[in-house]
């Protein structure tokens, strides 16, 4: 017997606004993501906005994009866009999210949300005034152990979360040399305490309960960089934040993101201790998680090691034989699995309300810093 | 500015045999490679073939293929399709390659190259009777941290090879109550030595030198297993096996190859140990390689841990930003990648000679383990 | 040829105040010491005192002491006692240091210093006005590991340090159903801040620079606990405590203690980030210490494991062959060792000026919790 | 209250032959014994030997014996020494445990028994033949994690035992450039087989059951080095050897011991993998043991790390509080506190017999190398 193929699945139509790293990723996501789940529509890359001419138009032929232009809007305004999808630097978000969103789009939009807490706000209001699907880009929730820990403090084997803390130690703003770049300019890339912080934020809220007041400090170390042209200009930029935590359930944090840490490339960790059990996650063994039970006989005291990939884990059915492991892009296969699995009804978790809470956190941190003293999260 | 993707990419079509856990992780390779690398051809999914309708209509669906059908031939024998893919279970392997090198096409096959070193020898034979392009799917060459590894030992940087050691231990088979099936059908499923041993022989030849000498063991646990209708079958399938070798070198070696390794689903290490220094890859953490070099400074005596990440290592520049990790998945993206950047005039590699010269070492070690004696690798 | 011993070793004699786990270290330490290290002295367990007549009779004799005492003011008393060494809760520590200073006895005193600021000064001020030579019991100071740690920083190796953390977790307080005792009692045990974190304390000022501003939390999630006649007491030690710390260097850190964490019993880490380089610090890991070098070779970017006992490291020589490993009883013997090998003139490091250096950055700590702000860390 | 230690404690008295490495490391064992256990007898190191005056007489005043002699027999003849403990290259055991054995002494003999096996077996003979307590320094045997995965073992929680692997990596031999001495005497220093593979050989008899078959290889990269006076000697002794084992039990085993791996100190491994569970130690986390276990939940599959310190495991109630972890001379203490309890009347553990049949297995692997051919064990 010979054939087409079984079902016929639905196209849904993407248009990616961005092709930096971001925007590879969620080409990849969008790609893979038939292959590994059992989706009943099927992802089109209809098109790739930049502002580069020449490197969008290749990212486009690289990536497999039916289309590219220059200008953002042209998407936001095409009749066959289902999806904007925005990879953007921050400061640039809430205006896209309002012109999508106006325009009847369903929107995802890359983490931080925004900037400033005050275009966050505007972002949330757009979708929510136009009643469009929404989702925010922390995809770490989508790693196959992250959701099993997520899984396992939901499901009470830890008893109640007493701490929580979560570090991401980087190198990538160490070496003076390096040249200023949006990255640095406070109003486009926004703090390391929202870029990298967020992701952090985003999983302690998910994992323990909201957070209802910060302490934190910032450092820059180096206070100046060189623009191409030689020009010196001013860092507004944290390259170190630490945080103190409390949470609304009682639970207390740290919190620390740091982009002067030699040889650190993304060493991201998180960990709850909760009445019963500890788990530990860390980024550089990203297909395990470590699991303490009070529960278990003391004669074997200490932690297991869970390969999160067994057929009964979070995504792990989808993927390859156990031991076999993931990588970084298996978030943004999952997270967009998930959302068209979703397909056209929703709900999509997390949503931009979820990035507008994470961005209060942030804003409430940036402004203890600056005022050197506890600060209560509202709203 | 707008417009179509840039450059125009010539297709290759590709048939894939088989449609399971090899068949899913050859055609997620084949999509996803073109969004990682920079590809002038793009790989087109023109058909996969199984012996179950409903399966292989299902999975053609799924994975993203123009047809499917049931009868492999008409795959090998369709003018449009570019290379036959082969991941069927190893007894199948040598009809067709022969049929599809018989028509011309290029061959990619899953290892072993077959279940017996005479079925072996015919495959080769019949790739270099049609002259046509061919590889052998040992995709773990191409694991970013062990093409570093055979990068760091081909560069001389320590030294001379005296020792290698490979194991792979798993828990596969470590029940008594899993049923017969294939893999426990020695003329289908081939031995453990063919089925993980190969994988660590074509790593052994690869970072060292020919293996001229074999001394192995061998043992079954679970003598007999059912089938599914209950019926009680012998097997004759090796469980675990270990082996010495000797390679021509001068080095030294030893494998074990393990199915009954409670909670062990796939770790796989490779160790070389040079006259300066010595590499460690563990596949757990497989991001990573472990070098420790006589030159270091003593005072900083141990090894160092490369995230083998950085963009100056292989494959690495085509993925994500350091830290961020690929996953099993990478091989066969960085495999194909490889391959179709090489089409149409090769050269590939590893390619069936590759394997039918890991199967001589397999078939060795087998004989070894009948004859209870050292036996020479020849050929 | 047959003979006495080689040499003749002054007895340096020793009363130590406490019989408990603290007590018995000490005596381990005095006792290996010798074995360990090339002494010109022979430290001689002369005498151990404590409060229960049966307990302490049956310390001396197990570890090895001449004589027992149930009055620790006989030790100080005693002429033929040269070192008065203080193992017992740190809310006893003042009055005892003073009355041994007051005898003219060398002190060695545990951590910390005292329960109180106030204490902690006048048990400075004691062996000040009376010129004896003073310790404080900051025994890891004393890992190889750890030395090595200082003695890398200390080169400039890793740069100018611009960030550390350190975290000491356990589950000691985790079981609401623990007895009240005195680690409870915050007048006799002092806070968690005091009393693990005065090590953290120790090594970040030891490491970095004086701490001059801390912001601290502190949660006690047991709030009353029953003694043993089933009297409720109310718990007025913090069980988790975290704090953010400015170092007069211009450094920045974080510390945690924690002893609500299920299956972690005693993990403490340290980190050091500097220009150009990073080390990590894990106990748990103790013969281990990890160096990230900006200036290594970007293409084997990552961390080596340095096993700290090589003959060129810090204490090394003294122990085993590298790679055997010490445990925790080394810190003391090399800690014990070091006092004695500078026996009778001095100096002796860390003194009590250090732990009432550290008290002071605790005490800010303890009162930034209360006052819910920053606090300078004065004198 | 003021008085004497409790209890009056019998002194055993113990002459040490040999004040090299292993004479430093006894000697701290019994020095450190009584402080960690609770013995009703004291030892006391009255006597020590070696060849050179000055070195002799400088070890025994550093690690505190009474006297020291030149000449072993003295000690041998001593009335007043209790055990003999022979800390001598194994070229030279057999002479002094039969000297000792005859005059009715205790004996406790290094590892390997003797460098032959008619050595061994006329050490046997004589300890055998005087009825007198004896003891070979299967030192390992007493880690804490190493005697739980003997327990875990014995108490059937793994289930039966179907395979074990262990391995012993240095880099002691690598550099071409170190001097002859007696480890690279065959005669004196006995093969890397015996000396490395004896303690692996040990724990693998102990833990599955007597091996019944070998087959090995050996290899010795450096093939001759030069002696202090500049003339070059042949080496005789394998520096890198492999082996098959075959137990009686119809477990299977894999043995590698080897000197010349870069950078590798002592970095022995042992796992077994039995029918319900897998347990790995490693010795450079030697206060660790993994264990994986089929009757686990599979939601919860992979590996514990037992922290081999909690006071219900062996020896760990003797050392410090849980999470803190004791070193390689742990092994010493907890060995000779082991064989001081049981005096006089023991039984001790392992003994002679023990060293014997370990050699017997050695010299069927060495002799597996010469033949070239499977040996099986005799007796």
């Amino acid at each position: 017997m010979t054939g087409p193929p079984a079902g016929t699945r639905r196209p849904v139509r993407i248009g990616v606004i961005g092709y930096g790293a971001m925007g590879k990723a969620h080409a990849y996501g969008y790609t893979a993501a038939p292959v590994i789940r059992a989706l009943s529509v099927t992802p089109v890359l209809a098109a790739i906005s930049g502002r580069h001419a020449a490197g969008v138009e290749a990212a486009a032929g690289k990536l497999g994009f039916e289309s590219w232009t220059t200008d953002w809007r042209e998407i936001v305004e095409r009749r066959d866009i289902d999806i904007v999808d925005i990879c953007t630097p921050p400061g640039t978000h809430t205006e896209i999210v309002e012109a999508a969103a106006g325009a009847g789009k369903a929107v995802v939009c890359e983490k931080p949300l925004a900037a400033s807490l005050a275009d966050a706000e505007s972002a949330l209001a757009a979708v929510e005034r136009n009643g469009v699907l929404n989702a925010i880009g922390f995809n770490y929730r989508r790693l196959p152990a992250v959701a099993l820990m997520h899984e396992i403090v939901a499901s009470g084997e830890i008893g109640e979360v007493l701490l929580w803390r979560g570090s991401w130690l980087s190198d990538e703003f160490l070496d003076p040399a390096i040249a200023f770049d949006w990255r640095f300019d406070r109003e486009m890339g926004a703090t390391t305490i929202a870029d990298l912080g967020s992701h952090l934020v985003d999983l302690a809220e998910w994992l323990v309960s909201p957070v209802d007041a910060v302490c934190a400090q910032s450092a820059t170390f180096t206070n100046a960089r060189s623009q191409p042209d030689g020009e010196s200009v001013r860092v507004r930029v944290d390259e170190a934040s630490s945080a103190l935590l409390r949470f609304e359930s009682g639970a207390r944090g740290v919190l620390e993101v740091a982009r002067t840490c030699a040889r650190r490339p993304c060493d991201f960790t998180v960990e709850v201790n909760g009445t019963r059990g500890t788990l530990v996650f860390d980024y550089s063994r990203l297909n395990e998680l470590r699991l303490g039970r009070v529960a278990d006989d003391e004669h074997l005291y200490g932690m297991r090691t869970i390969r999160a990939e067994h057929p009964s884990h979070p995504y792990a059915a989808d993927w390859w034989a156990i031991g076999q492991g993931v990588g970084y892009g298996a978030s943004f296969v999952n997270f967009f699995g998930d959302l068209l699995a979703a397909w056209p009804d929703g709900p999509w978790a997390p949503d931009l309300a979820v990035g507008l809470r994470v961005q209060r956190v942030c804003d409430a941190m940036e402004r203890s810093v600056g005022e050197r003293r506890w600060i209560d999260v509202v709203g």
